[in-house]
Formats: C-alpha cells, sequence, structure tokens
C-alpha cells in the first residue's frame, strides 16, 4: 500500500510511535520559527533547558506581531528576543524583514524538512512541500533543544484540484470553497494534502495561502507536492539546491477527498464573523464598505501585490474607504519600490503599512464602530480586528482591490475585464538578507538583554519522596484559569514576567493567595471538580510553581491544565473518595510519602497533620508524563537529557 | 521707517488694535489647518456656533496624529472629521496623505496669507512667506466662523543668514543653531524673520525645517521671503499663481538681530531632553545607537528623503539599530516609490512607517528602556518618545542616515564625500490630490457621523440678571485643572465626550460632586486662592458647564484658567474680602442679583440666602471678555455675530 506524502515525510522523522492514525507518534522537527508574541516564553523555556545551542538544522526568530511599539514593552521584547537568539545559534529576522511566514516560505523553507512554528499558521510551508505544524512555545522550545514534538498520527484527506483557474479567480477562492465544504471544525487531527491537475497551475505563494488558511479547518497541517514549480520558486530565490522531488505515492489511501473544480470556481468571500461561513461573492456585491485591507500571511505574496498594483493602477481609493496595504516581506515590499507597482498603489490613494502582521491580529487599523472592513486575511472572528460592532469580510487581493475602488463588495460585474492579472513569477527575485542577524559562531560571549519586564522561567527541582505543606487554598468547582491566572489589559504586557504575574494568581478567589503561599514557602491547593478549565493558559501552572505549589489536590482536572501542571512538575492528584474533599481546611499541614516508590501505582496516601486524619488520592500518568514529574518538569527532563 | 514682512502682512490683516509691540491686534485669518489630535474638538466647537460653511479662503482637516487605530475611537474620530468638514466647507486630507506641515506647504500654503492652526508646528508655512500661526482648538473654530485671532503684537527679531551651507550640513543645523543662542524660552512674543543672501540658497522645503522648528523657540511664528525660489517651488507644484514676491523693507527695524555665517556652519544635534540642548555633533560622535528615526513635519520632505536614499545606497543599517522612516506626504512617498529611492531605502534595512506624525508624538516606535534614538524630529522631550528612560537626539537627515549605518551617532569624519548630496528640486512635482476629499457643494444633506464617543458640545445660555444655585462643593488654594478634569490614559480617548468626562469633574476631591451638582441643577464652586492652576485643558471648563456650574467664587483664580470660564460663559468672580471664604459653606444657597448691570462696574453683591448673610466679590473683565459672557461664552457670540 502506497503511501501519502504527509506519511513519507512523518515517517522519514518518525523517532517514537507507529503511524496508526489516532495513536501518538513523536517526529523529530528540522526546523523551527518563533515569533515575537510567543517568542520571548518560547526563549525563556529554551534558556531553562541549559542547551547552549539549538539542535535543529535552522531555526529563526521573526518579530512581526507587536511592532507599533506604544511603550518600551516591545522594543525590550524585541532586543531580549535579537540576542538570545544570537547567543543560542537562532538567525533572528529583524522588524520590517516581513511575516514570518511569508518570509521562511520564501528563504528558509525546503521541501521535506519538518517545521514546528509557535504560530498558528505555520502549516504555510506546506506550500514548499514541508511539513509544518503550528504548536506551543513550549513544544518549540523543546524542538529547539533537540526533543521531538508529539502529535496523534493525523488521518490524511486528499483535496484534488482539476484545471485551472480563471484570471479573477484565485488561491484565497480554493481554500474559502475547502473551509465552505469541511467547517473550521472539520480539520480536527487532519492533514490536508493537495493533488491534481490542477496544482501545476498554482505558484508556490499561491500554495501558500491555502496551506496558510488551512489552519482554519483546526486540521494539523496541509501540504502540497514538490514539483516543477517549487523548484522555479527555489531558483527564483537563489535556492535551487534546496530542492527535492516530493508526491504522494500513485497509490496512496486517503481517509476522504474532496475535488475542486478550479475551470469553474467562482470568487468566494467569508461572511462576519467566521472564516467557513462562505458564499459566491456575488451575493453579497453592493455591500457599502469602510475599510478594505490587504496583506496578512495569507496575501502579501510579490503577485498578490502585483495583481492589486495592477488593478489600482491610474484609480482612485473610494473617498468613504481607508485601503491599507501591508506588503509580505522586505523582498516584496523592494521589489514593488523598484518596479513601480508601488508607486501605483500609493497614487490610487493606499496606505502603506509595516511589513508585518498589523491589522489582521488588531495590531492598528481597527475600523470605526459599526465599520465594514473587507480584509484578505485568514480570520473575521468577531471583535479580532480591535472593533466588536465591527463586521469583517474575507476574501482575495483581486476583489479587495476592485471593491476599494468601487466603495462597496465588488463582484465580477465589476472587474474590468481589460486589466491584465496574468502576473509572471519573477526569474529572480531580489534577494538581499541584510535585515536576518545571523548567529554568533561561539555564543558564549554574547550579553542576553533583558528588560525590566523580562524575568528568567520559574523552574522546579527533581521530585523529592515525600511533599508536605498547608493546604494554602480551598476552592470550589469549576475554577477556570482566568482565576488562577488572570489575563487582561493590564496584566497581558507582562507575560514574560512570572514573578509580576504571580502577585495576581488566584487572587480572584483570595486575594491573600500569593502572599500567603510566599510567607509559607509553598504548599498545596485543595479543588473541586474540572479544576482549571477554559483557556490553555502556560502561565495558570507557571505561577503557581512560582509561588512554590508542590501539588494540587482536586476532585477532578480539565484536561489541558493537568498537561501543564506535569509539565512543570506540579503533582496533580485526585480525591478517590470525593467526600474526603469535605475533611480537608484551608491552613491544614498536608504530607505525602513514598512518591518515588508509588507514583506509578496509581495511588498516593495524603497524612492530615492538623488533624490527624489521612486518605488516599489517584494519580494517572503516562509514561512519558511519570519521567517528566520526576525531572521536576519537562524542562529539567530536557536539561538532563541534553547534559 | 520700513516695515518688516510680517508687519506688513500684519497690516494687511489687522481688523483691530494698532501695531504696537504687546498690545493686543486682532487679525483676519486667510486659511486654517487642523489635525486630528485637537481637530475633533475644535469641529464640535465650530458646529457650537452655528455657522454652515466656513468664512475662510480655505480651510483644511488633516488626519496625521491618531493613525494606529489600536481600537475603534481613532476611525470614529476620522470619520467624524471628515463628515463635518463636507458639511461644513472644508477640504479633508485623508489618513494616508500626509503629514498637516507638509501637505499644507506642498499643496496649500499661500505667500502672504495668514493661517492659523490647532497644531504647534503650524508656523511650517512661513517658509512660503505665510503669517502662520499655532493655537488653540477654540481659536481655529473662531478663524473659521470668520472671527478674527488675537494676540499681543510680536517683536520682530531678524535672523540673517550669509553665505552657504556646505553639502553635508543642512537647514536643520540653522535652526538648532537658532535655538542654541534664543533657547526654548527666548521667543515669546517674538517673530522670528529671515533674510540675508544666504535664503537665496535655501529651497521652499529647507526654510519650511527652520520656521517648523522655530515653535521651539517659544515663538509666535517664523517667516522667510517669498522670492525666485518660492516661484519655482509654486510652479512645481502646478501653483504658479498662488506666487507673490513678499520681502521687507529695506529700513525695516527689528528688535533684535542673530547672523549666522552658513559657510562655516558644523553639523549640530540637540541632547536629550531639550531641543535648545545643543552641540555640534562631532562633540558626540560614537554614542551607541538603538534607533534612529527620520521624518516628522519637521524633516521629511522629498530632498531630505532623497538625501537619506543616497546615503542608504548599497549599505546596511547597523545591526542594533532599527531605522524607521516615515515619509511627510503621498507626494513625498509616491515620488520615491516611482524614482526607485524608496527601494534603496528598504535595501539597507530600514522599516517605512506611514506618512504621518508617527513616532515623533509617540504613536508607535518606542525605543527600548535605556534605548539611544536618534531622530529627525523637532522635540526630545523627556518620555515624548513613550520610554522614560531612552535618551533622544535631534539632528538632520544626513546625520541621522550615516549614524543608523555606523551604529552610533556619526560625525563629519564618518561622513563619505563621494555621495553626491546636491539633489535638485524636481522641476515638477508628483501631483494627485486624490486623498483630498473636497467639501459638498450644498453641505445640507451631509449627515455628520459621530460614534458612540463624539457628543456635541456643550453651550451654555446667555447671562442672566440673576443667578443663584448651592454651593456644591468648597476647595482649598491651589486646585488645578487635574483635579477639576482628570486626564490620564483611561480618560484620553473621551476628549470628545464631554458628558462622560464630567463623570469624572473634580471628583479627586469630592467623589460625589458630579452627582451633587446634577442632582441640584447646577450651582457654584467656591474655592481658595490660584484656582485652575497647571495645564490649560479647556475641559476644566467645559465639564462643569456639562453639570450646570454657573460661577466660580474664588480668593483668585490662575490666568489661563479665568479665560477658559469666561469663554464658556461660567462667572469668574473674586472675594473682596478673603475672609468672606470662612462664612460660606457647602451646600448654602447662594444668589447674585443685577448681573447686567453690574458687571461692568466690577463689584457685586453675594447673598447666602441659607446664612441670611451677604458679601461683596470682585469681577474683572475686558470689554471683549463683558461681551462673551453677556453672550454665554464666546461661541454664542460667535453665533450671534454670524446671524
Amino acid at each position: 500500500m502506497g503511501l501519502t506524502l504527509a506519511e513519507k515525510i512523518i515517517k522519514e522523522h518518525l523517532v517514537t510511535g507507529d503511524m496508526k492514525a489516532g495513536s501518538e507518534v513523536g517526529i523529530r522537527i528540522d526546523q523551527t520559527l518563533t515569533q515575537d508574541s510567543t517568542g520571548t516564553m518560547a526563549y525563556l523555556q529554551f534558556e531553562a533547558m541549559g542547551v547552549d545551542k539549538v539542535r535543529t538544522k535552522r531555526s529563526v526568530a521573526y518579530i512581526d506581531h507587536n511592532m507599533l511599539q506604544s511603550g518600551p514593552e516591545n522594543a525590550d521584547d524585541h532586543l531580549y528576543i535579537q540576542t538570545v537568539a544570537k547567543k543560542h545559534g537562532i538567525y533572528f529576522s529583524k522588524p520590517g524583514n516581513g511575516i514570518c511566514h511569508q518570509v521562511h516560505l520564501e528563504r528558509f523553507s525546503v521541501p521535506g524538512d519538518t517545521l514546528l512554528g509557535s504560530d498558528s499558521h505555520t502549516p504555510t510551508g506546506g506550500g514548499m512541500g514541508m511539513l509544518a505544524i503550528g504548536a506551543g512555545g513550549l513544544d518549540v522550545a523543546v524542538a529547539m533543544a533537540g526533543g521531538e514534538y508529539n502529535i496523534p498520527m493525523p488521518k490524511i484527506v486528499n483535496v484534488e484540484l482539476k484545471g485551472k483557474l480563471k484570471s479573477f479567480t484565485a488561491a484565497k477562492d480554493i481554500i474559502l470553497e475547502v473551509l465552505k465544504h469541511f467547517t473550521v471544525k472539520g480539520g480536527v487531527n487532519k492533514i490536508f494534502e493537495y493533488t491534481g491537475d490542477g496544482v501545476a497551475h498554482l505558484s508556490v505563494p499561491e500554495r501558500g495561502t491555502i496551506t496558510n488558511m488551512g489552519a482554519e479547518l483546526g486540521a494539523t497541517t496541509s501540504i502540497f507536492p514538490s514539483d516543477e514549480r517549487t523548484l522555479e520558486f527555489l531558483k527564483a530565490q537563489g535556492r535551487e539546491k534546496d530542492y527535492r522531488e516530493l508526491k504522494a505515492d500513485e497509490d496512496a489511501v486517503y481517509s476522504e477527498k474532496l475535488v475542486i473544480d478550479l475551470d469553474t470556481l467562482e470568487p468566494n468571500i467569508a461572511l462576519p464573523h467566521s472564516p467557513d461561513a462562505v458564499v459566491p461573492v456575488s451575493t453579497v456585491r453592493g455591500k457599502k464598505l469602510t475599510q478594505v485591507a490587504i496583506g496578512s500571511c495569507t496575501n502579501s505574496s510579490y503577485v498578490d501585490l502585483m495583481k492589486v498594483a495592477s488593478i489600482l493602477d491610474g484609480k482612485t481609493v473610494h473617498e468613504d474607504v481607508s485601503l491599507v496595504v501591508s506588503p509580505g516581506s522586505k523582498q516584496v515590499l523592494s521589489m514593488l519600490a523598484q518596479n513601480g507597482a508601488l508607486a501605483k498603489i500609493i497614487g490610487a490613494g493606499a496606505r502603506i503599512l509595516e511589513s508585518g502582521c498589523g491589522p489582521c491580529i488588531g495590531m492598528g487599523q481597527a475600523p470605526s464602530n459599526d465599520g465594514v472592513s473587507l480584509r484578505t486575511f485568514n480570520r473575521n472572528f468577531k471583535g479580532r480586528c480591535g472593533t466588536d460592532s465591527a463586521d469583517v469580510y474575507l476574501a482575495s487581493p483581486e476583489v479587495a482591490a476592485y471593491s476599494a475602488v468601487a466603495g462597496f463588495i465588488a463582484g465580477p460585474e465589476d472587474f474590468d475585464m481589460n486589466v491584465d492579472l496574468d502576473i509572471e513569477m519573477p526569474k529572480l527575485f531580489l534577494v538581499n538578507d541584510n535585515m536576518v542577524v545571523k548567529p554568533a559562531e561561539d555564543g558564549s560571549s554574547v550579553e542576553v538583554k533583558r528588560g525590566p519586564n523580562i524575568k528568567p522561567f520559574p523552574k522546579n527541582t527533581a521530585m523529592k519522596d515525600e511533599v508536605s505543606g498547608k493546604a494554602l487554598i480551598k476552592v470550589m468547582d469549576d475554577v477556570t484559569t482566568d482565576h488562577i491566572m488572570p489575563s487582561n489589559a493590564s496584566l497581558l504586557p507582562y507575560r514574560s514576567n512570572v514573578p509580576y504575574l504571580s502577585e495576581f494568581c488566584l487572587t480572584p478567589l483570595d486575594k491573600d493567595f500569593p502572599r500567603n503561599a510566599k510567607e509559607n514557602g509553598g504548599g498545596f491547593i485543595v479543588a473541586g471538580k474540572n479544576y482549571g478549565q477554559g483557556s490553555s493558559r502556560e502561565h495558570a501552572a507557571l505561577a503557581p510553581l512560582y509561588l512554590g505549589i508542590k501539588g494540587v489536590i482536586a476532585k477532578s482536572f480539565a484536561r489541558i491544565h493537568k498537561a501543564n501542571l506535569i509539565n512543570n512538575g506540579i503533582l496533580p492528584v485526585t480525591f478517590k473518595d470525593e467526600k474526603d474533599y469535605d475533611g480537608v481546611d484551608k491552613n491544614d499541614v498536608l504530607e505525602i510519602n513514598g512518591l518515588l516508590e508509588n507514583i506509578s501505582t496509581g495511588t498516593l496516601t495524603v497524612q492530615n497533620v492538623t488533624k490527624g486524619t489521612s486518605f488516599d488520592v489517584s494519580v494517572s500518568l503516562s509514561e512519558r508524563e511519570a519521567e517528566i514529574m520526576a525531572a521536576g518538569g519537562l524542562l529539567n527532563l530536557m536539561s538532563m537529557k541534553n547534559k
């Protein structure tokens, strides 16, 4: 039985597990990328592992999210990332060099490699035939330290593209069609693999648009074969040597299949407030607009913007519309500035924003109240644009450009068929990597610069046979991670400062908890059912760790929070008999003995020293988790493995 | 006795007063400009005057300050300004079209005209031979309604420029030299008039750099003659018809004179944290930089950025430096994008920001903590950049560009004398005004769009013969406008929403004051000495007006706050005998009768109805102020005059 392309790459990189859908596989990671919003935490975690130099083939740190710099915090983060990267063998892409996914596709992506990125749109690299997956910062830190990445083996879905797009339909319309079919929930634990004769008509950046927005399916990733078009693109980037032909076997078996006929595909648009609320653009033609935004990691490539320039040439943006354009990379912006296309875009009355994520992540350009914005981006969740009352639509750059001139959502009848949208891919891109800072040959003398807000990552110690301490707090059922570690506008800038954040730990339930925990040198949390539900926030484990919390005794745990506790070496145990919850009071001194021996048996006994009673608790850990607990957390385990 | 150029223009526009230094003159205003940060309030005030159409020759509303749009408030403001402008005969420059002063110089400035702008750098127009003055929003609103602008007749200072700048010295070095000589306090109630053979070697934008930063002298304005260079510039802008030759009489008499020899002038730099802390750049050569910022209304013209492009061509910005460039206008950006210069700037690794004020006003690009930033801007006050701990230096674009490459403050020994900085002014600028929205021919059907945060301006009623009400609050000496109307990050976005702000009026002294005032239908404020000291904040009168405050009875007033109370029809009176302060208690009912008759005699009697006592108070108003009080505030007076 033949293999799909995804299966081939996974097989090549398999470290643990077997490739049966649903069972856990551990895969070797060739490349990593981070952006600045998740990057500071990922590098603090990497530093905590004590590894001198990344063990990947290539790791790149990008600055593309927090570029407005309304206070010193963003620039401090950039400086931390720049210096920590230089020290530890990581390439650093300066702010202004572009959006991580666009730049990575242009300059670093390699067919057949695995890429793990701390950004959900990392699958963009699938346009180059990479297995490119988005993950949390800790996963990326582990990968940089040489650890494998563990996921349930995904099902492989086939999307067959037939025929060729008309000049006014675009790659964006393909992925919107896929979203219409599968919905935002339809891709969980699946990889979408594109095949068919239509693939040959799509350039690498067009493929990147599709794999990028495949993230909206909830998919593990999406992937295209590596073929003649891939070679052309790599040649034009001066990277021919990175080419390798890759495709699925003829007799590969897929779990599902969708066929899309490109010849008959019409321009699509996603309605507010979900990327899968897709209809043909003609059905909403005429809707008045206040803003049009072109750019983002989905649609900001050279060809995308050349098409926009052709459409805007000699025209004027409608007086009621604010058109903002953010080119995807320095390469794209330079080429448009050199060949006159940018002058056409500016001439029509567009506002040119920096090469970065910008309005796509609500970093600026929030529309007016009740504004209507058409964007070439990948997400239109309510409020994401910065304005709760705004309606955001998603469409191709072509539809966006025509609409900006019209002042309303343009349908095919508004398109000027005389405009030549048949833009040739450049034979040679303008290559100038002078905004990428190379890591130091010897990082030992590089000083990592930490602004006042960047604090070392808290670290646990190896598990001891006995733990004891007070029950510092006793909480009810359904405590959320928002209770444990509040997150709001005033705390968000402190995401790299666990000591500061810990002063707010559990304060919605007990304002004295942080002081109490510190004064007692740590202790236990006693909780009801479903402890740690809600957001997957890692800080809800880090702040308790910083405050010396040794274990949480609960009726039950939310899944992700339990994993976060384990990753940080905090013992999560559940009452065998829920009635024992009633027998513990705040400030009771508790003791658990024989941890080393009994942790794998599944049962531990808690002594209530204050009351002279005892009760049994369950501990349920996989082999991997037991190993993490014993080491005092995943970072310690990685440090040990890397010594 | 001959006249200076400034005197000639004032004479041509004189409505009231005589031109004796220090005595008040009222001058007719030909043109106005607003920016968005002060503009919303100015247009709310203009609306409150009930004038259908502006009575100036030309009024322009620019959007250049609040362009980051982190929430809907900025876009709501833009939309309000756009629609109110369209309705009332005002040209609207869309966000992205550029910085008000740069665009006004290019497209609207006219030699010999008067220009009043609600921005302190309005004197930029002096580079075109305009009498261009910065003022408060209310003054600009009055001017739009046809009222004159009143100032003490300034002294006229002569700055004689001899010789010609060397290719690596710049207009910026001239104004820095003037600042070194006169300091930031040295220009109060003065106009700086530039003459000498050196003037002929300076282009209009270079002259604009000098008159722009003349604001830092505290001067009323600065002005250059209108000559052959002015004609050249106007021709190149397609505006030859606006030209008029203008210069001082040969025998004009100046109050002071400074001579600057351009042949020997060296590059200057202003040290942190004042624009007059000027030294030769060579004395601080070598200082390590983390940021270089090129742009602002001082230095973002076509020639400025062409020089930057020449210096950066083929170079790379130092890896430790973030270079940000914000071109001054769409015209400048388009031309650089068309002729390849922008590609050179991007190629070197600069970040291109929108055409707007941006980092100069702390709107983005705050340096890192302890960062060192070299900027081509006009102000380097501590914290203005967004980072309290940063050091900001001010210099020319040439010094900035060389420094960005070097990584430190570059001195003459770092300049590459082979770089051709002899940039010719274009014979024809690229003129495309499609980001300027013309006002409606008939504004009556234009609907003004007010976001939820834009509320009509509160307006008083004509003065009655009797006022009465409770003493709603009794406060101590030295109450500041920060007490009266707190201003902080959470209240700043509400500057166009007086009803909301009034809920915080005087709350630092009495948290129930707003509710109390509303429940009692307004009343009096009783205060000690120096009431209303501190910031000139107009809102400290508007919020009390909204809450129904009829008068303030104080031991004494701060000068500007008293004027603000009068402008809003709130009666400011002082105890004849300060001991009477002790005889009034909170909640006493007070009455003043015979206002219409006695307001001009200077003495009024206050009945304390609750206590059955009475005491005398003084009222000190000029004839103009008495007229304003009688009308119930300046806006009402303007409405009446305009009927």
